[in-house]
């Protein structure tokens, strides 16, 4: 696939994530993806983020900066939501809070065969109220 | 500049802060540089490494993956060291700690002009004690 191919692809996976098309997962994800370190496979990867959008039900996936260059593609994506009790082991407890994730995605033909992902968990806390200690 | 000759400018980048070659920065950074959306400049980027590698005394990048795509880099960074107190608000304190560090750059020419940067909270956390609360 060339960069721009790749890149497509990855948009319809976002799009498939956005509206929650779970059967239309396997055309994109790997049946023995990984996710950082894991080997989820896609029934893993797939309750995975069932549970996000259950735990956060405003969930939706926003690329702000992508870098595709085969195999790999790279994103930053933008997330403006609000998490009904705990992310990340922080107490957000139905606050807005707006966060980036930067994360790198190797895909195997069409499919996504592994994933690193690291979440700005130092911006989400610092928009919530300190905790008393 | 094509795919390969971005990434071997970035190399040399990755190269110059692990031998802390101060002078040389001035090559690969924006005099206007802004990072995760504070217009530091050269100087004030500078001095946000010094105070890293004096924190970290034994700090060094290791691109553990990089995809390169002009103007932009993507660069998954992997270190493995020991902060002397707090780091990122966490008292590490001498312990050795591994995390990734997962990094977007976008060049002007051959320099560096603007960073989004995301370091993996979360692993050094689950690598620390749990605090007494």
């Amino acid at each position: 696939m060339t960069q721009s191919e790749l890149s497509n692809v990855y948009r319809d996976y976002i799009a498939c994530l956005n509206s929650q098309d779970w059967p239309a997962l396997e055309r994109f994800v790997h049946e023995d993806v990984k996710h950082n370190g894991a080997q989820l496979g896609i029934s893993g990867y797939r309750r995975m983020l069932e549970r996000d959008f259950s735990e956060i039900p405003d969930l939706s996936f926003h690329v702000e900066l992508l870098v595709s260059n085969p195999p790999y593609i790279a994103s930053r994506l933008r997330f403006n939501c609000t998490p009904k009790g705990k992310f990340l082991g922080l107490a957000v407890c139905g606050r807005r809070v707006s966060f980036a994730e930067n994360v790198f995605y190797e895909f195997r033909g069409e499919k996504i065969a592994e994933v690193w992902s690291v979440i700005d968990k130092g911006a989400i806390e610092a928009q919530l109220v300190p905790p008393s200690d």
